[in-house]
Protein backbone atom coordinates (compact mmCIF):
# COMPACT_ATOMS: atom_id res chain seq x y z
CA UNK A 1 0.00 0.00 0.00
CA UNK A 2 2.06 3.37 -1.01
CA UNK A 3 1.19 6.03 0.91
CA UNK A 4 1.57 9.83 0.70
CA UNK A 5 2.03 11.77 2.94
CA UNK A 6 -0.08 15.05 2.50
CA UNK A 7 -1.71 15.12 5.85
CA UNK A 8 -1.60 18.05 7.91
CA UNK A 9 -0.11 17.51 11.71
CA UNK A 10 -2.82 18.92 13.28
CA UNK A 11 -3.64 15.96 16.23
CA UNK A 12 -6.77 13.50 16.32
CA UNK A 13 -6.64 12.43 19.87
CA UNK A 14 -8.45 8.99 19.99
CA UNK A 15 -8.60 6.47 23.02
CA UNK A 16 -6.84 3.53 22.35
CA UNK A 17 -9.14 0.49 22.64
CA UNK A 18 -10.44 0.50 18.84
CA UNK A 19 -6.31 0.40 18.07
CA UNK A 20 -5.66 -1.77 20.84
CA UNK A 21 -8.35 -4.55 19.26
CA UNK A 22 -7.29 -3.88 15.10
CA UNK A 23 -3.67 -4.62 16.61
CA UNK A 24 -5.19 -7.89 18.08
CA UNK A 25 -6.76 -8.30 14.49
CA UNK A 26 -3.52 -8.38 13.20
CA UNK A 27 -1.60 -10.62 15.36
CA UNK A 28 -4.61 -12.89 15.42
CA UNK A 29 -4.08 -12.68 11.23
CA UNK A 30 -0.37 -13.47 11.04
CA UNK A 31 -1.26 -16.30 13.64
CA UNK A 32 -3.21 -18.18 11.09
CA UNK A 33 -0.96 -16.60 7.94
CA UNK A 34 2.76 -17.64 9.20
CA UNK A 35 3.53 -21.66 11.30
CA UNK A 36 5.24 -20.35 14.17
CA UNK A 37 5.20 -17.67 16.53
CA UNK A 38 8.83 -17.23 15.37
CA UNK A 39 7.87 -16.15 11.99
CA UNK A 40 4.87 -14.11 13.41
CA UNK A 41 7.28 -12.39 15.72
CA UNK A 42 9.75 -11.87 12.95
CA UNK A 43 6.84 -10.16 11.03
CA UNK A 44 5.29 -8.41 13.21
CA UNK A 45 9.12 -6.78 14.05
CA UNK A 46 9.43 -6.30 9.91
CA UNK A 47 6.14 -4.39 9.55
CA UNK A 48 6.84 -2.23 12.92
CA UNK A 49 9.92 -1.38 11.16
CA UNK A 50 8.13 -0.13 7.94
CA UNK A 51 5.81 1.41 10.50
CA UNK A 52 8.52 3.22 11.71
CA UNK A 53 10.48 4.52 9.33
CA UNK A 54 7.53 6.41 8.38
CA UNK A 55 6.22 7.92 11.88
CA UNK A 56 9.84 9.14 12.50
CA UNK A 57 8.53 12.42 9.62
CA UNK A 58 5.45 12.69 11.61
CA UNK A 59 6.97 12.41 15.06
CA UNK A 60 9.34 15.25 13.67
CA UNK A 61 7.42 17.09 12.55
CA UNK A 62 4.83 17.33 15.67
CA UNK A 63 7.43 17.34 18.85
CA UNK A 64 9.74 19.78 17.01
CA UNK A 65 12.72 17.48 18.62
CA UNK A 66 15.92 18.09 16.89
CA UNK A 67 18.91 15.63 17.34
CA UNK A 68 19.90 13.82 20.60
CA UNK A 69 23.34 15.12 21.95
CA UNK A 70 23.45 11.18 23.22
CA UNK A 71 21.84 7.89 23.83
CA UNK A 72 20.19 9.28 27.41
CA UNK A 73 18.70 12.27 25.90
CA UNK A 74 17.21 9.73 23.10
CA UNK A 75 15.72 7.23 25.70
CA UNK A 76 14.27 10.45 27.43
CA UNK A 77 12.83 11.65 24.04
CA UNK A 78 11.13 7.86 23.77
CA UNK A 79 9.40 7.29 26.62
CA UNK A 80 8.42 10.50 27.46
CA UNK A 81 7.35 12.21 24.24
CA UNK A 82 7.03 9.57 21.36
CA UNK A 83 5.41 7.02 23.44
CA UNK A 84 3.35 9.53 24.90
CA UNK A 85 2.30 11.08 22.13
CA UNK A 86 1.46 7.37 20.57
CA UNK A 87 0.61 4.96 22.81
CA UNK A 88 -0.58 7.34 25.69
CA UNK A 89 1.47 6.03 28.25
CA UNK A 90 4.81 7.43 29.44
CA UNK A 91 7.02 4.13 30.04
CA UNK A 92 10.04 4.47 32.51
CA UNK A 93 13.79 4.95 31.51
CA UNK A 94 16.26 2.50 33.62
CA UNK A 95 18.61 -0.51 33.80
CA UNK A 96 21.13 1.23 32.36
CA UNK A 97 24.62 -0.34 31.29
CA UNK A 98 27.19 0.71 33.13
CA UNK A 99 28.71 1.88 29.43
CA UNK A 100 25.26 3.59 28.83
CA UNK A 101 24.52 1.90 25.75
CA UNK A 102 21.88 -0.43 26.66
CA UNK A 103 18.77 1.04 28.60
CA UNK A 104 14.99 -0.56 29.62
CA UNK A 105 11.87 1.10 28.91
CA UNK A 106 9.45 -0.30 31.64
CA UNK A 107 5.47 -0.25 30.69
CA UNK A 108 3.71 -0.58 33.60
CA UNK A 109 0.59 -0.25 31.11
CA UNK A 110 0.91 -1.74 27.77
CA UNK A 111 -2.14 -0.53 26.03
CA UNK A 112 -1.39 -3.16 23.13
CA UNK A 113 -2.24 -6.14 25.65
CA UNK A 114 -5.46 -4.67 26.87
CA UNK A 115 -8.15 -7.63 26.41
CA UNK A 116 -5.55 -9.46 25.48
CA UNK A 117 -4.53 -13.66 26.89
CA UNK A 118 -2.02 -15.27 25.03
CA UNK A 119 -3.45 -19.19 24.10
CA UNK A 120 -1.11 -21.99 25.53
CA UNK A 121 -0.25 -22.67 21.57
CA UNK A 122 0.85 -19.24 21.64
CA UNK A 123 4.02 -19.62 24.60
CA UNK A 124 6.66 -17.93 22.82
CA UNK A 125 4.47 -15.10 20.74
CA UNK A 126 5.86 -12.01 21.13
CA UNK A 127 2.49 -10.30 21.05
CA UNK A 128 3.97 -6.83 21.29
CA UNK A 129 7.08 -6.88 18.89
CA UNK A 130 5.67 -4.54 16.41
CA UNK A 131 6.59 -1.85 18.91
CA UNK A 132 10.42 -3.15 18.54
CA UNK A 133 10.24 -2.63 14.65
CA UNK A 134 8.30 0.71 15.12
CA UNK A 135 11.76 1.64 17.29
CA UNK A 136 13.87 0.10 15.14
CA UNK A 137 12.89 1.70 11.84
CA UNK A 138 12.54 4.94 13.09
CA UNK A 139 15.70 5.59 15.32
CA UNK A 140 17.54 4.03 11.45
CA UNK A 141 15.83 6.90 10.27
CA UNK A 142 17.76 9.36 12.54
CA UNK A 143 21.20 7.71 11.73
CA UNK A 144 21.24 4.98 15.05
CA UNK A 145 21.08 1.61 14.80
CA UNK A 146 19.67 -0.11 17.52
CA UNK A 147 18.60 -3.58 18.93
CA UNK A 148 15.15 -4.09 20.45
CA UNK A 149 13.76 -6.66 22.04
CA UNK A 150 11.35 -7.63 24.93
CA UNK A 151 12.77 -8.75 27.86
CA UNK A 152 9.69 -8.90 30.46
CA UNK A 153 6.18 -8.95 29.27
CA UNK A 154 2.60 -9.12 31.39
CA UNK A 155 1.05 -11.30 29.08
CA UNK A 156 3.68 -13.95 30.53
CA UNK A 157 3.22 -13.40 33.72
CA UNK A 158 5.90 -10.73 34.56
CA UNK A 159 4.73 -7.94 36.84
CA UNK A 160 5.91 -5.42 33.94
CA UNK A 161 6.38 -5.41 30.37
CA UNK A 162 10.18 -4.19 29.75
CA UNK A 163 11.52 -3.14 26.36
CA UNK A 164 15.47 -3.68 26.30
CA UNK A 165 17.32 -1.28 24.14
CA UNK A 166 20.82 -1.47 22.93
CA UNK A 167 22.91 1.00 20.72
CA UNK A 168 24.81 -0.10 18.01
CA UNK A 169 26.12 2.25 15.69
CA UNK A 170 25.66 5.67 14.32
CA UNK A 171 25.30 4.51 10.58
CA UNK A 172 26.75 7.24 8.47
CA UNK A 173 24.59 9.49 6.34
CA UNK A 174 24.58 8.88 2.54
CA UNK A 175 24.44 12.83 1.21
CA UNK A 176 22.40 12.57 -2.30
CA UNK A 177 25.08 13.43 -5.21
CA UNK A 178 25.41 17.43 -5.17
CA UNK A 179 24.24 17.82 -1.28
CA UNK A 180 26.90 19.47 0.64
CA UNK B 1 -6.82 -14.66 20.35
CA UNK B 2 -8.61 -14.61 23.04
CA UNK B 3 -9.27 -11.55 25.43
CA UNK B 4 -10.03 -10.46 28.98
CA UNK B 5 -11.87 -7.38 30.06
CA UNK B 6 -10.11 -7.20 33.24
CA UNK B 7 -8.50 -3.76 31.99
CA UNK B 8 -9.70 -0.46 34.03
CA UNK B 9 -11.26 2.43 32.30
CA UNK B 10 -8.77 4.86 33.01
CA UNK B 11 -8.30 6.45 29.23
CA UNK B 12 -4.69 6.15 27.17
CA UNK B 13 -5.27 9.27 24.56
CA UNK B 14 -2.98 8.81 22.09
CA UNK B 15 -2.34 10.66 18.74
CA UNK B 16 -3.78 8.59 15.32
CA UNK B 17 -1.33 8.10 13.10
CA UNK B 18 0.35 5.02 14.90
CA UNK B 19 -3.14 3.61 14.80
CA UNK B 20 -3.05 4.63 10.85
CA UNK B 21 -0.11 2.74 9.87
CA UNK B 22 -0.83 -0.12 11.76
CA UNK B 23 -4.00 -0.12 10.14
CA UNK B 24 -2.08 0.40 6.82
CA UNK B 25 -0.48 -3.10 7.93
CA UNK B 26 -3.68 -5.30 8.32
CA UNK B 27 -4.99 -4.01 5.24
CA UNK B 28 -1.94 -4.89 3.20
CA UNK B 29 -1.95 -8.01 5.28
CA UNK B 30 -4.73 -8.76 3.86
CA UNK B 31 -4.37 -8.28 0.24
CA UNK B 32 -1.33 -10.28 0.41
CA UNK B 33 -3.74 -13.32 2.04
CA UNK B 34 -6.79 -13.04 -0.13
CA UNK B 35 -7.30 -13.22 -4.44
CA UNK B 36 -8.82 -10.20 -4.53
CA UNK B 37 -10.85 -7.00 -3.08
CA UNK B 38 -13.96 -8.81 -2.41
CA UNK B 39 -12.51 -11.26 -0.73
CA UNK B 40 -10.37 -8.31 1.37
CA UNK B 41 -13.24 -6.11 1.89
CA UNK B 42 -15.17 -9.22 3.55
CA UNK B 43 -12.50 -9.88 5.80
CA UNK B 44 -11.95 -6.57 7.14
CA UNK B 45 -15.61 -6.11 7.46
CA UNK B 46 -15.96 -9.49 9.86
CA UNK B 47 -12.83 -8.40 11.84
CA UNK B 48 -14.39 -5.08 12.40
CA UNK B 49 -17.55 -7.41 13.37
CA UNK B 50 -15.76 -9.10 15.91
CA UNK B 51 -13.72 -5.71 17.14
CA UNK B 52 -17.48 -4.11 17.69
CA UNK B 53 -19.26 -6.77 19.77
CA UNK B 54 -16.03 -6.52 22.39
CA UNK B 55 -15.50 -2.68 22.10
CA UNK B 56 -19.60 -1.81 23.17
CA UNK B 57 -18.97 -2.79 26.15
CA UNK B 58 -15.88 -0.49 26.62
CA UNK B 59 -18.13 2.28 25.09
CA UNK B 60 -20.53 1.68 27.58
CA UNK B 61 -18.45 1.54 30.39
CA UNK B 62 -16.94 4.89 29.25
CA UNK B 63 -19.68 6.88 27.78
CA UNK B 64 -22.15 6.26 30.70
CA UNK B 65 -24.50 6.55 27.91
CA UNK B 66 -27.99 4.15 28.30
CA UNK B 67 -30.65 3.10 25.62
CA UNK B 68 -31.16 5.61 22.89
CA UNK B 69 -34.89 6.00 21.70
CA UNK B 70 -34.54 6.08 18.61
CA UNK B 71 -32.75 5.69 14.95
CA UNK B 72 -31.70 9.67 15.16
CA UNK B 73 -30.03 9.28 18.89
CA UNK B 74 -28.53 6.70 18.11
CA UNK B 75 -26.77 8.58 15.16
CA UNK B 76 -26.03 11.49 17.35
CA UNK B 77 -24.34 8.96 19.72
CA UNK B 78 -22.19 7.29 17.54
CA UNK B 79 -20.93 10.37 15.17
CA UNK B 80 -20.49 12.99 18.78
CA UNK B 81 -19.16 10.34 21.00
CA UNK B 82 -18.47 7.08 19.79
CA UNK B 83 -16.30 8.38 16.65
CA UNK B 84 -14.81 11.42 18.47
CA UNK B 85 -13.86 8.77 21.60
CA UNK B 86 -12.25 6.24 19.57
CA UNK B 87 -11.10 8.09 16.28
CA UNK B 88 -10.70 11.58 17.48
CA UNK B 89 -13.18 12.97 15.14
CA UNK B 90 -16.54 14.10 14.94
CA UNK B 91 -18.59 13.17 11.31
CA UNK B 92 -21.60 15.16 10.66
CA UNK B 93 -25.16 13.08 10.49
CA UNK B 94 -26.99 13.91 7.49
CA UNK B 95 -29.13 12.89 4.62
CA UNK B 96 -31.69 11.42 6.87
CA UNK B 97 -34.47 9.21 4.25
CA UNK B 98 -37.60 10.29 4.62
CA UNK B 99 -38.95 7.41 7.51
CA UNK B 100 -36.06 8.48 9.45
CA UNK B 101 -34.36 4.72 9.35
CA UNK B 102 -31.25 5.81 7.00
CA UNK B 103 -28.87 8.26 7.52
CA UNK B 104 -25.17 9.57 6.47
CA UNK B 105 -22.15 10.12 8.54
CA UNK B 106 -19.60 12.12 6.85
CA UNK B 107 -16.19 12.29 7.30
CA UNK B 108 -14.40 15.38 6.14
CA UNK B 109 -11.32 13.84 6.94
CA UNK B 110 -11.05 9.53 7.61
CA UNK B 111 -7.52 9.10 10.19
CA UNK B 112 -7.35 5.69 8.87
CA UNK B 113 -6.62 7.09 5.46
CA UNK B 114 -3.93 9.33 6.30
CA UNK B 115 -1.09 8.55 4.20
CA UNK B 116 -2.59 6.21 1.98
CA UNK B 117 -2.88 6.14 -2.00
CA UNK B 118 -5.36 3.29 -3.20
CA UNK B 119 -3.01 1.78 -6.18
CA UNK B 120 -4.32 0.90 -9.27
CA UNK B 121 -4.79 -2.50 -9.24
CA UNK B 122 -7.06 -2.28 -5.60
CA UNK B 123 -9.54 0.43 -7.16
CA UNK B 124 -12.55 -1.93 -5.66
CA UNK B 125 -11.01 -2.06 -2.22
CA UNK B 126 -12.90 -0.48 0.47
CA UNK B 127 -9.93 0.25 2.50
CA UNK B 128 -11.62 1.59 5.80
CA UNK B 129 -14.37 -1.03 5.54
CA UNK B 130 -13.15 -2.42 9.72
CA UNK B 131 -15.44 0.52 10.22
CA UNK B 132 -18.51 -0.87 8.98
CA UNK B 133 -18.10 -3.67 10.67
CA UNK B 134 -17.47 -2.56 13.66
CA UNK B 135 -20.40 -0.17 13.45
CA UNK B 136 -22.24 -3.19 12.60
CA UNK B 137 -20.73 -5.66 15.44
CA UNK B 138 -21.60 -2.92 18.09
CA UNK B 139 -25.12 -2.12 17.17
CA UNK B 140 -25.80 -5.90 17.17
CA UNK B 141 -24.76 -6.28 20.71
CA UNK B 142 -27.21 -3.47 21.50
CA UNK B 143 -30.20 -5.19 19.71
CA UNK B 144 -30.09 -3.47 16.78
CA UNK B 145 -29.53 -5.18 13.39
CA UNK B 146 -28.32 -2.42 10.81
CA UNK B 147 -26.41 -2.19 7.51
CA UNK B 148 -23.71 -0.05 7.07
CA UNK B 149 -21.81 0.62 4.25
CA UNK B 150 -19.63 3.01 2.76
CA UNK B 151 -20.87 5.28 -0.50
CA UNK B 152 -18.13 7.49 -0.67
CA UNK B 153 -14.72 7.78 -0.31
CA UNK B 154 -11.87 10.20 -0.86
CA UNK B 155 -9.44 7.87 -1.45
CA UNK B 156 -11.76 6.93 -4.76
CA UNK B 157 -11.57 10.82 -5.20
CA UNK B 158 -14.54 11.86 -3.13
CA UNK B 159 -14.92 15.00 -1.87
CA UNK B 160 -16.03 13.30 1.65
CA UNK B 161 -16.02 10.09 2.90
CA UNK B 162 -19.58 8.82 3.71
CA UNK B 163 -20.98 6.10 5.63
CA UNK B 164 -24.12 5.00 4.81
CA UNK B 165 -26.35 3.49 8.04
CA UNK B 166 -29.63 1.49 7.29
CA UNK B 167 -32.06 0.55 10.19
CA UNK B 168 -33.22 -3.40 9.34
CA UNK B 169 -34.53 -4.34 13.05
CA UNK B 170 -34.75 -4.41 16.41
CA UNK B 171 -32.92 -7.80 17.59
CA UNK B 172 -35.30 -9.82 20.17
CA UNK B 173 -32.96 -9.86 23.36
CA UNK B 174 -32.74 -13.70 24.27
CA UNK B 175 -32.49 -13.70 27.89
CA UNK B 176 -30.93 -16.68 29.95
CA UNK B 177 -33.36 -19.27 31.50
CA UNK B 178 -34.71 -17.99 35.19
CA UNK B 179 -33.83 -14.17 34.28
CA UNK B 180 -37.18 -11.77 33.71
Amino acid sequence: MSRQSNRTTDSKKMNSELFTLTYGALVTQLCKDYENDEEVNKQLDKMGYNIGVRLIEDFLARSSIGRCQDFRETADVIAKVAFKMYLGVTPSVTNWSPAGDEFSLILENNPLVDFVELPDNHSTLVYSNLLCGVLRGALEMVQMAVDVKFSQDTLRGDNVTEIRMKFIKRIEENLPAGDE
